[in-house]
């Protein structure tokens, strides 16, 4: 399917909390993802490629949903509705997985973060997993609380991502090891870093932690990305 | 939330059976809606409005997905996750009603369309109850099995519904109460009928059975309210 449609807007479909600053930064098309409405284009497909393969790119991945799992069972519950092992995932540590249904059929594949012993994220790809876990925690009687917390990824990529990184965060960032993470502070909005990404230029997500701060981290991010040269990206 | 944006098709989100009979209808603004894509204008507000008030209209709403549930636990499972006393819904009877989560929140609100003892179609609104359902039942344990048909609803609505609705069925269709149904074919196209609708004018929704034929029914029933200047619809 290609083209474009003019799209109406709705209370339906969420606002990232980088919305107004994509728009301000020039986004001229969207998609819906996880009921978000997510920018696909800013330049054009060929400036845009371009900008991620020289420079540094800021993507808003808001979309990436994250579901919460906490509760005694909660790691029993992990390991149940993936056919990843888990048993090596270390509190610090994501791993890629697969999210599997009765039948092996795929659910979703998302990035799994262990955030404490009994204490997860998963980090979706395009499906309603809050539904599904919810649906089957329920079924099960199992001891774990599933909810969205309030938390919207931002992804920085590029070959520059590393030298703006450590302007942002400090030498720190340049030990995290490709997946892991580490909870901190930026200007004092809360953060996860994750050294992850959606391009083979590779990058970091930064997990916002507070909605409401959506249009400082992304100008922040923008401001000290300018001697690399950033640009949006998607 | 208002306004459009430019909005890039993709093949994450769905097109209906009716999607090129509406592009030609002259739809012009969409939005989405299970994962679908559904037309919302094609003269303009006022216009769209005045002939839905006058006259009679064609709704795509191929986005109202069914959600099929049948086993031998089919009637106990639908009773657990509403609400609403289903013990006197007969065979070819919908009703309105929530389903709730294990906090009593609103998952959907679908009509519950039953078709055998066993067996029913949840018309579901904007939510991914096929996967809330599917997790639920895996974690019970309990035989059903849960699956999204090849349905997809479309809208006679309009002060002229009923005599469209008589020229195209025959008499039959006026015997058929609110929200009661019956499975038919029109020119060969496999159909449930029932009386029910978006609108305060009344009508009906014609599930298409076979999503290969969607081009098929839009024309016809286009075709067969010619006189009462039937319009597109949303």
């Amino acid at each position: 399917m290609e083209g474009h449609v003019n799209f109406t807007l709705s209370d339906r479909l969420r606002k990232s909390p980088f919305y107004e600053a994509t728009i301000r930064a020039g986004a001229k098309t969207f998609t819906i993802y996880n009921h978000m409405i997510m920018p696909t284009s800013y330049e054009g497909e060929e400036a845009d490629y371009w900008n991620l393969m020289n420079n540094v790119t800021l993507w808003d991945v808001a979309a990436e949903r994250q579901v919460e799992i906490i509760g005694s069972d909660a790691y029993r519950f992990v390991e149940y509705i993936t056919s990843r092992d888990l048993s090596k995932l270390q509190i610090g540590q994501g791993k890629y997985a697969l999210i599997t249904d009765e039948n092996g059929g795929i659910i979703n594949d998302p990035i799994i973060l262990r955030l404490g012993d009994n204490h997860f994220w998963l980090s979706i790809a395009d499906s309603d997993v809050l539904l599904w876990t919810r649906g089957l925690a329920c079924g099960l009687g199992w001891d774990v609380q599933i909810s969205e917390p309030d938390v919207s990824p931002l992804a920085i990529q590029g070959p520059n991502n590393l030298p703006l990184m450590l302007d942002l965060f400090g030498d720190w960032v340049k030990d995290i090891k490709y997946f892991f993470f580490r909870e901190c502070e930026l200007e004092g909005i809360p953060l996860i870093v994750q050294r992850s990404g959606w391009s083979k230029q590779g990058g970091f997500e930064l997990y916002l932690r507070d909605g409401s701060q959506g249009q400082k981290l992304w100008d922040t991010v923008m401001e000290a990305g300018k001697k690399y040269d950033i640009k949006p990206g998607s």
